[in-house]
């Protein structure tokens, strides 16, 4: 990371202001294994293991041989992968005596799990939520406050930086990198207040690990092992961890999947994007990563798959990503909801709009298993149910949903803002 | 049952046109256990078993000696315990080769949970959803239809029992009695058509039980046994799925619970209503059935429990409290949403309207506990949860949400309607 004053490489005492000791050793630490404190695995067993599960039916559907796994993390009680982080992340700060956090959301998978989770460990929650999300999903700010945080809509009048983008569109939809800038803010000008971050960090991959982790434990104990392993990509914490455990077993010869992130077309951060120290926010409060980019002002479209909607790429995906240990590619929404209609249909499970990626490429995966006759194992990453996003479902059920894509020339100007380090 | 033309006693032949043959034999049957075949095993393995937690950071919160136990069913696709017995009404219908299923629903519970199992066994699915929540409450309605099930508000012009209400009352608000009405209709005049109810007959309690058979496994495992079985009543069919085969355990000598029904105020039919044949739909389309009833056309007030707001009771049910086996209570809804917000904020799981009666009693029964220094085991049948009852907690935290009974005049009205035999 760089220091985003300077561009100089950055000292892990600039993190202390948002992160507490622990969070920052884990960011920065070469062990391959930390050990989850029994605190958090006491939660963990609310909803933890999560199935695994053959996707029996929907493989007849399609008349595939292939066989189709999806390793389901909806069964949280925020209804994604999302809870996995949040609890370390509040555990963590709880430890060290802090008594707020802060955050962004953008449909609010996020924003709900680290309330849940603060609300479990005593942690005041305050999140910044994308207004055009605030506004148009008012039951995941309800859950929210059921859950006792305080929820802002962003940009809002409570910070400089919502000031700022305010005063320069006092309409402003918001984004997710607009939100961060604002919860960074609060965290870093308040000495008993620390900030959560949802995904992109390396500490949250570590977390999301204990997917792929106890994946391969229930694969093993099936006898079966993943030909092909597909996940959607946002900030990347999702992917990075169910694939990750898989990876570390390839390099170690003990199986061969590839690897495919999907992204939407609206958002092709790895497949459009740049790799560039780039920052993690629009107001550039953030330490500068590594990563790929579509410049930190881009503001993608509309896509119902909020969690999506991410200009960067998590460091450790993009960094494995540039030595060709997996591939990408985008694919556009009304596809998504497509399969994630023969899914609930067949399977009985409702998709978050987030993991619809991973489900279409995996049809797409097991369609072509049909035409060449490989019995190929799919394994899917399915990180949430769609609880609060069935008016997206009734836009496409209805045909009022279009597919988006980036703009070239927004695409041009958002990749020139990225600064020269 | 009595035949609601003649009041004679049923012959097994007149349910054909409802119900397919082996549900009816489960209906009837003096068996005391029926195989859940292995389709049925299928798809319960979605989420079956289970989880049953103890609330300890609850437990922490009231500073009792009681240990609190809950067996959890909101993991199910649906949300809720319905899909125990909606996978094998559908499963048993699509065997006997009938094509279309109807059934009614209030909040949205059972519809959705019979839409979920119609979709994987290739039935259709039609649905007579209360006005009142199909109008307040859309992504119930949506989540059927994203499963592929048609949904009618109700009362609706489709039917001769919805026409005729309508004539009587064009802004009826409808009632699960008048929902009821319509589907039978429909099912009845309909030779390729049966009809599928979510609670009240005993081969529905008979599937719930899985609960409870789960439950005496995964105690005996920890090595408690319970001292009070706490679970809402609407219909009976979570209580009644939970409570029974610990009753038997108890008959037989393993194990001395009590047993607590927690009803609504607003809709107190054990503890208020007479135990007499009463119809269970509004029209009189139905048998009469044994049973504690507020008399068919009570209209209980509109709760956020609207799977509570029904005017009859299990027969089973109805006849273990004549028995002396149970006892009941009720509770009004903000000491039940106050008792649920204590619940999510300690143990992160926000319960549906329904369960909150539970949960509610068994505060009311861990603070005795605390009283007394009694170290009783309770344990909670918290049957869903209230992902899309969010709307009902914003009301509570507002302080908008007001208690309901019901009136002594309706009452005694519906009583006196209850047709003498």
């Amino acid at each position: 990371m760089l220091h985003p004053g300077t561009h100089q490489p950055l000292n892990p005492s600039d993190l202390a202001p948002l992160f507490p000791d622990e969070l920052i050793r884990q960011e920065l630490t070469e062990e391959r294994f930390i050990d989850i404190p029994d605190e958090v695995r006491d939660v963990y067993e609310l909803w933890r293991p999560t199935p695994l599960i053959r996707a029996k039916r929907l493989e007849k559907l399609l008349g595939t041989p292939a066989k189709i796994y999806y390793k389901y993390e909806g069964t949280s009680p925020a209804g994604s992968h999302k809870g996995n982080t949040a609890v370390p992340q509040a555990w963590y700060n709880a430890a060290a005596g802090v008594k707020n956090v802060v955050t962004e959301t953008g449909a609010g998978q996020w924003g709900s799990a680290l309330s849940f989770a603060s609300t479990l460990f005593g942690l005041n929650c305050e999140v910044w939520q994308v207004r055009a999300s605030y506004d148009q999903k008012p039951y995941r700010r309800l859950m929210m406050e059921t859950w006792g945080a305080k929820v802002h809509p962003s940009p809002s009048d409570v910070t400089e930086a919502g000031r700022r983008l305010l005063a320069a569109d006092p309409s402003s939809p918001g984004s997710l990198g607009m939100a961060i800038s604002e919860a960074v803010e609060v965290a870093a000008t308040n000495a008993d207040t620390k900030y959560c971050l949802g995904s992109v960090l390396n500490h949250v991959l570590l977390h999301q690990t204990v997917i792929g982790e106890e994946c391969l434990e229930q694969l093993a104990a099936i006898g079966d092992t993943p030909d092909v392993v597909i996940g959607c990509t946002g900030g990347g914490s999702n992917f990075g961890g169910l694939a990750f455990p898989f990876m570390r077993e390839k390099l170690a010869g003990r199986m061969n999947p590839q690897f495919k992130a999907v992204e939407p077309a609206a958002c092709p951060t790895l497949t459009k994007g740049v790799y560039a120290y780039d920052y993690g926010d629009t107001a550039g409060l953030t330490p500068l990563m590594k990563m790929h980019t579509l410049g930190h002002d881009f503001v993608p479209d509309p896509i119902h798959a909020g969690g999506l909607r991410y200009h960067g790429m998590a460091p450790l995906i993009s960094h494995v990503y540039e030595l060709g240990f997996m591939e990408a590619m985008s694919i556009q929404q009304t596809e998504c909801f497509e399969a994630a209609l023969q899914f609930a249909r067949t399977e009985g499970i409702i998709p978050a709009p987030e993991p619809t990626h991973a489900i279409a490429a995996a049809i797409r995966e097991a369609l072509e298993c049909k035409r060449t006759g490989e019995e190929k194992v799919i394994l899917i990453a399915m990180c949430g149910h769609g609880h609060f996003d069935l008016a997206a479902y009734d836009r496409y059920l209805r045909g009022d949903m279009i597919d988006l894509s980036h703009s070239a020339e927004k695409l041009k100007e958002s990749l020139g803002a990225i600064p020269k380090v």
